[in-house]
């Protein structure tokens, strides 16, 4: 049985999601910094990430990185067009960090539609696949020596304005959630051993109550 | 000689400064995390922030951090008191970035006025003794399940708030720093070593015109 504390937390949390907002890190590789986009991404409200690799030991730390993420789905890709291919049907704008010339000032940009962040690389910075397919390149204003913001403050940095933009706009106070999935989120966040089990069966979840517990035998 | 342009850009940098904005790392000691955090500081214009270690570990990377930052003055403590002395002299309003319950929201504080931000350590978060000396404790907004940011993502959030309303305000507009203070910076940072032999021969820097090119020989 799960503790209603628990089940509150986790309700909670599903009630603040923004299916409509993700990240997507193109080549980023090292542990801390995934780490700490992930649990960025948590904080604002995403679901979910993805994470592009173009060598085998990118990929295996972003690997590693979706294994330790619990509350936080990151999916792993070998190419960005399949990851931009999905955002395009999901009518998500895409928009790069990139301190190149003639770029957009990040806070003059509207996160409240549909958008999909992609970060670039430690070194390397963004790739060229991930400028061709993008809508916009955005900046972050800075007026020191240095050239460039660590890849997961750049990413936190405006993850928080969209947040403060869908704050502005209501956004964490209605369910953005479809329905359907939010009950269904909610029973595997609470019970995952018991609702893989019941997958597993080709059976339905039944229905919690405001605590959490499990109510008799109707299933949905 | 320096080229122009290298030296517009510290003219620039100098320009954009701003005196009354600082940071105090209470007991930081990653690398990575302290690297972040200088580059932060730069970037939103701090030419100067703190580090206090309890350890001697600590010590010794805050130090290294310290050694690598060429920009942005990195100052160390043993303890926090010392620090907070300082800054109350300075009439700096000293916030701690804490989720401790009660604490205000981050983006309802003024930073237009004096003010340092001192964030925790990675582990053990905020000590006692920085709670103790704040003015007021301060959190970011989250709604997912982790129960804190990174510390270098909190610092830039925090810092990059301050840029936006700083910017509203004009600030970055109008030189902050104390006009004989920018010329001796700005002289110091375009010739290093020349600076450092005219101070040991107690001799005053000569005047610069607006290539960097040094003037003759009067001084100030």
């Amino acid at each position: 049985m799960i503790s209603p504390d628990r089940f509150r937390k986790i309700r909670h949390m599903l009630l603040h999601r923004q299916p409509d907002l993700t990240v997507v890190m193109d080549n980023v590789n090292k542990a801390h910094n995934l780490s700490a986009i992930i649990r960025s991404c948590d904080a604002v409200g995403i679901g979910a990430l993805h994470a592009v690799s173009y060598r085998k030991s990118i990929y295996t730390e972003q690997d590693a990185a979706a294994g330790a993420s619990k509350w936080t789905a990151l999916h792993l890709y070998h190419d960005i067009e399949t990851v931009y291919k999905k955002l395009s049907e999901q009518k998500m704008q895409i928009l790069v960090a990139s301190n190149k010339a003639g770029s957009t000032d990040f806070r003059s940009i509207d996160y409240t539609v549909p958008t999909a962040l992609v970060v670039g690389a430690e070194w390397d910075g963004i790739s060229e696949a991930a400028l061709h397919g993008a809508n916009q390149t955005m900046v972050i204003p800075m007026s020191g020596m240095v050239e460039s913001l660590n890849v997961s403050v750049a990413t936190a940095i405006i993850l928080f304005e969209a947040q403060r933009q869908r704050q502005g706009k209501g956004m964490y106070e209605t369910l953005q959630m479809d329905p359907e999935c939010f009950r269904k989120r909610l029973f595997e966040c609470a019970y995952p051993r018991l609702s893989r089990e019941l997958q597993q069966e080709g059976k339905g979840y039944p229905e919690l109550d405001e605590e959490g517990t499990i109510i008799g035998e109707k299933s949905w």
